[in-house]
């Protein structure tokens, strides 16, 4: 069936290639097949190890090597970012199946998109720039589950030149895994998650940063209490993956940088004008839209 | 043995009243009883509910009425900051026991010395202002539990009139729930929660209101992750709450935020110029920090 490919079953996505087989890639797979919507998983990865126990956990079908891509119905690049371009170029080098998707998880689009073109002189209609929004703390194939995106939002972006059915089948296939798919272009995708997830880690990274060196007091982090352990917390990142974020979407996130700043500058004032009213009316606007949001989420 | 008070037996505090039996006042509570160092704990709160539900629920002995305190040895002040001027005034009305200590819980410290000062003229040196680093989500007296406090930080503060005894009565009752008592000055005191507790809420306020009125886009929230939703937990506080601790601490703030606000411009410089190796070095070190505290609490 999966040499027939998509056109076999309408349900099926047929063959699907994961390249790179940790967190996202392993839960990807197992949430394709739990669905029954995969004829086959064949991993691809450089580290043999990661691709054992992706086999032992029945996370993937087949250890694949990278001349089983010609196989897939559907490619997955869920590699780091700095895997990407001779991931890009890989494809580009081996004759794909008619007819073939490709897509991706990264968070930002800038670097695929900018791996793709220099692969193949422009970004291939066929492939479909896609980002979950999900994660868990641990990484690595062993912390996969099969619903880690059932429920949470999955980004499907698109360009002018991006194909109906390539974009139709790359939102089956996580609409398959419970998410729920959006559609955004390139420009709303970098905004939306430079002020949700950018933003933040930066603003956390700095914090902890500036309590580090600047308040001589080795003892200032044992004095906080639980609310600092959660809002820092996305400071214990990793530090090469953010800083290729930031580094792939820096007009977006120095525009809301300063707008950041302006609104400290403006906070200051009410503390100078001792504006209670104005200060609690912001704290409980703030507090609303949390709050509204989490229990539409809970109530969902 | 409550009448003898401190010296009748060097363990015990004798007898404990607790002015606003919350989450707080109800904890120490019942650390204190479940330690064995009081003769019995007294609960005076306006709402009369609430002391209902603290007697039925083993966390006080005795439903309090404000003639009752003379009766005892310690009183703690557990109140909303804003009740400390009429509860202050209202000690000052009444003729206490000789050797009495009083003390609070209070976040900041300012506004429990201006209500001391006010109703006596000047802070008694048998006033020692406490700062517990504990809280849970919940409030309320329901919500108390016996090891709030266990491992957790305790700020002493002390001003130089403070009476050596009653610092060691209240360094000693802190002790007994577990708690790790640090002293520190006013100003220590004012400058470290700023930094740890104070920067971060606002910090958070401002980044969940400005993503709620700048973006204009009504679904921003529902892009958000897991980390997002730990970011921006505190901005779920009271607004009221932290209205207040802005509004009594505000040099400490203005100095935290301004330099916070450096820290940003030398970011948005980072990125002009593209400077991947110092992004980096900046999240590592922030990551590296944050790591090593929350290891060393778990190997503690």
């Amino acid at each position: 069936m999966a040499a027939k490919g998509l056109n076999a079953e309408p349900s099926s996505l047929g063959c699907v290639a994961i390249i790179g087989v940790g967190l996202i890639g392993g839960s990807l797979a197992l949430a394709l097949k739990q669905a029954g919507v995969v004829d086959c998983v064949i991993g691809v990865d450089q580290n043999r190890a990661s691709l054992y126990e992706a086999l032992d956990l029945g996370v993937i079908d087949e250890m694949g090597e990278w001349q089983d891509l010609p196989r897939a119905d559907v490619i997955v690049l869920a590699t780091p970012v700095d895997a990407l371009f001779s991931v890009c170029q890989g494809l580009h080098d081996l004759s794909l199946k008619d007819g073939v998707v490709v897509t991706d998880v990264g968070s930002t689009k800038g670097s695929v998109l900018a791996a793709m073109s220099a692969a193949y002189g422009e970004v291939p209609a066929w492939f479909v720039p896609g980002h979950p929004i999900a994660g868990r703390e641990r990484s690595g194939v062993s912390a996969a589950v099969a619903d880690l995106f059932n429920r949470h939002k999955v980004i499907v972006t698109t360009l002018p030149t991006t194909d109906d059915a390539a974009l139709g089948v790359v939102s089956r296939m996580w609409h398959a895994t419970g998410a729920m798919v959006t559609f955004l272009s390139i420009a709303e995708h970098d905004e939306v998650l430079g002020a949700t997830s950018h933003l933040p880690h930066v603003l956390a990274y700095l914090l902890v940063d500036m309590l580090n060196k600047d308040l001589h007091n080795e003892e200032i982090f044992s004095y906080a209490a639980g609310g600092f352990r959660d809002f820092t917390r996305i400071a214990s990142s990793s530090p090469v993956m953010w800083r290729d974020i930031c580094l792939h979407n820096p007009d977006v996130l120095k525009k809301l940088i300063a707008t950041y700043r302006s609104r400290l500058v403006a906070f200051e004032k009410l503390l100078d004008d001792s504006d209670g009213e104005r200060i609690e009316a912001l704290f409980r606007a703030a507090k609303t839209a949390r709050d509204n949001h989490y229990q539409s989420i809970a109530q969902g």
